[in-house]
């Protein structure tokens, strides 16, 4: 069992924790054939946090875990904080293989699509 | 004269700062068309902060400005800080036109973006 876990920041603004659920959730929508489940945690301010994500999805039957940071910079948070969490919580569960992956603004199309933003 | 301006949050990491900046530069290069120039500030961490980037817009000749969010989701930051600091700025230019945009994490495109790092 294949599940997709999305870590964002979180924030004190609970609207914005429910755009990443939300995002989640449409996530999940076109991912029915790669992903047995997607999920969210947080950084900060918002749960569930990092570990307990992770131990959720393990809970659930995860064998396999890919984390995918929903960060624009790799900042100290992407580069150490985020990497720190996802490890302590593989040596709590040996047995889940877990597959972090680069934050999404390393992505090759945000020029453009940062640039659509500006006539939006 | 027309400017884009990149809001981006600023990190303790230089080498993420530096990422926006280059960003900006990419975004300069398939914009030639659209921006006669197109800049970075920050609103924490790193320089220029916002009111010194539209200030330095402004100073180059700038009439009109866009400004667009560099963010994921609309925390605080987004929905509160960036739009006090924007108006703020824009009191002290009133004779240019300023246009804040929406961030980019409000995208339709964010679903499929975020499952392709799943990949990557």
């Amino acid at each position: 069992m294949h599940s997709l876990l999305i870590i964002a920041h979180g924030s004190s603004r609970e609207a914005s924790n429910s755009e990443v659920r939300d995002l989640a959730k449409k996530v999940a929508a076109i991912a029915v054939n790669q992903f047995d489940n997607v999920s969210s945690a947080f950084l900060e301010l918002a749960e569930p946090d990092i570990p307990t994500g992770i131990h959720l999805c393990a809970e659930a039957g995860a064998t396999e875990i890919t984390i995918v940071p929903y960060f624009l910079s790799a900042g100290r948070h992407v580069v150490e904080d985020i990497p720190r969490e996802v490890d302590a919580a593989a040596i709590q569960h040996p047995s889940v293989k877990i597959n972090l992956q680069s934050h999404i603004g390393s992505g090759v199309e945000m020029p453009a699509l940062l640039l659509r933003f500006a006539y939006e």
